[in-house]
């Protein structure tokens, strides 16, 4: 059987356990440590993938339920796959579903077999199992897919419901005293461990898509050694880290990851989940962490927040009103690049009008991109520490 | 006093009173017969100033209304104008705020000095003069900008309160009798001249903006042609024809517009405001018209609409769902290009995502752009009846 993804350690930093490197796969390579916005419906909201591509992104990701849900897996296979369906002919990851049927849904019910949950799109009853979630990803066809998982709350029972209402989630396990919920995340974990089996074994594309493990436990560190363990048993090109960003504080999360990174194989590619704040990432890489993906520059995009190496701008405050500079001086994003102050992109959100969600969405991957490249060359030349000079924000509190 | 506007006429047709020529402006020149897209409030909505440049558009209009209200003339002067505010570096047309007060307050009066209307932002009071208007557009700083006239209902009265219901419109003018009607007309378009030369005597920079007249008199020849000659009578750079496409039919546009086109300067550029389809585009032109403005191609693309020159698709249509090709083979536009199918542009539509309204505006804005290379072509060729070879929607009723 043919390997279709590599992954190459180009540079090792003396200073921590981070390393930069490449990842090939069948629609080309990316570098690492790797930034992936998030197309959740097959498509970066508001962005042609000519733009995404000139905002330095070289993987994406994609939603298996919400293109499951709309408008069928079977219908993008038909139509060619995701990257032709999208026309995004470069690297794309899957996420498996599994976060989704946990977090998106009021209703639903958790069994061996499966997790059964109603659809946001018209109400009906959705069964999703480790066989029907692989076969989603084959459809679709994308070069990284995503193990099945069962996501209980990784959280402390006592700030479930305040991490609950920041999210805006909702749990088929409600609010559990602490043994419950250490005796939830063990049976979690066991389950996401003989689901993972199930996934690899229904995996009908081993050639041409890569499946990723996925390492449960919560903040629970002996938990997480004891998924990672069991998860990094079972032979795959890459491994994840699952269930952080869910409402941890960010210590908790550097701690978690930390823990569990070095637990995963040196080799292969390491993802983390979801994460998240520039210093989030950092701190990750200097863990050994190779993948990330989040929504913030996107959806804080769309809600009028620029990213910049000082902290992010509220462009809607009045202070921007005749303020005639561009988000950053010296930023070579689109957005940046074409002159637009942010006294305009004020008025355009001011003014509802799509422009702002789209132009913002824009220097904010490219934020993101500019800070891989960094921490990819302060790597390389060792001058990890030097970090924060260019990136103030790591900084911040 | 330097002439800010030169009209230079480069071809006749031997077949019809169709002209090409191009329009030189402090912000350079655009090639007629012109399309302008809409930029109501300084942005066509989703694109980016690029994407705008790659559609072919040569020239863009936006309201002065709009941008008066919001973020205000004066804070778009202290920024530098609308070409810096918008980062359009190339000609931008105003439209005087004239007929926005007419049909998008549910409160207005007028009187021999001005209007009063109703803010559709904060519902205050807003007073509208002749001087005020042109200071508004002064302050905006566009290559050519508009007289403010007096826009009363030009459709006959039978047809008034079905206009209104498909323009979504309101009007100071209730419904009134025929002869009632006839008599407002004849009100609005002496006033329409008296304002104009207010106009003319308020602009403060005529060496860098110019302004265009504005011909009234609904669907009554007698009155257009007394409108046309005390218009024509105050010498300006240029001259429009308002007051069509508010509902009439399609043949009495050309009615209107064939009769009254020839009775504006030949040397001079002649505008046919708020027109249309590319029906009445043609046939507009064939009477001598130069410059046409529509918000139909991005209003159309935003609710799912794509033009072709078989006519529209609407693409929310299941019977799209598979179809894996782009919305016109042979189209050089960048949705077309990039390859997008309609398939895929549906399942954008049916999951409101922002990126079907770009694409779609793209698409469409390059339709008109590329109708108006042909019918350029027409003319310079005298192929004027070949033109529904390549565009057979002009043959549709």
């Amino acid at each position: 059987m043919s390997q279709p993804l590599t992954f190459g350690i180009t540079n090792r930093s003396a200073e921590n356990t981070s390393r930069t490197g490449i990842v090939t796969t069948p629609h080309g390579a990316f570098k690492t440590p790797a930034f992936m916005p998030v197309g959740t419906r097959g498509t970066i909201k508001g962005l042609t993938p000519a733009q995404v591509v000139d905002t330095g992104s070289e993987i994406l990701l994609n939603n298996a339920y919400h293109l499951m849900l709309r408008p069928g897996d079977e219908q993008v296979a038909a139509l060619g796959g995701v990257h032709s369906f999208m026309k995004w002919d470069r690297p794309i990851l899957t996420d498996s579903g599994g976060y989704q049927a946990w977090s998106m849904a009021d209703i639903n019910t958790v069994d061996e077999d499966g997790v059964t949950f109603k659809s946001i799109i018209d109400g009906s009853m959705i069964r999703m199992t480790p066989e029907r979630s692989i076969e989603i990803q084959n459809n679709l066809g994308a070069d990284i897919i995503m193990a099945f998982d069962d996501c209980p709350s990784s959280v402390e029972p006592q700030t479930q419901n305040l991490a609950r209402r920041r999210l805006a989630l909702t749990s088929r396990d409600g609010v559990m005293t602490a043994s419950e919920h250490e005796s939830r995340l063990l049976q979690s974990l066991e389950r996401t461990t003989r689901w993972l089996e199930r996934c690899k074994k229904a995996h009908a594309k081993p050639d041409t898509q890569s499946l990723f493990g996925i390492v449960q436990g919560g903040t629970n560190l002996d938990l997480r050694a004891r998924s990672a363990e069991q998860v990094c048993n079972i032979e795959l090109p890459g491994y994840a880290i699952g269930g952080v960003a869910v409402g941890e504080s960010p210590e908790k999360i550097q701690e978690v990851v930390k823990f569990t990174a070095k637990l995963l194989p040196e080799e292969k590619p390491r993802y983390l989940m979801g994460v998240g704040y520039e210093r989030d990432i950092v701190s990750a890489v200097a863990s050994g962490i190779d993948m990330f993906d989040c929504v913030l520059p996107t959806r804080n995009g769309r809600n009028g927040h620029a990213f910049t190496r000082n902290g992010q701008l509220h462009l809607k405050n009045a202070c921007f009103k005749a303020d005639n500079s561009v988000i950053e001086e010296g930023c070579s994003c689109a957005t940046c690049i074409a002159g637009h102050s942010k006294a305009y992109l004020r008025h355009l959100i001011m003014s509802k009008e799509m422009l702002s969600g789209i132009l913002l969405s824009i220097h904010n991957i490219h934020h993101f991109q500019s800070l891989m490249i960094d921490i990819r060359l302060a790597i390389r030349d060792n001058s990890w520490s030097a970090l924060p000079n260019r990136w103030p924000v790591l900084l911040a509190k």
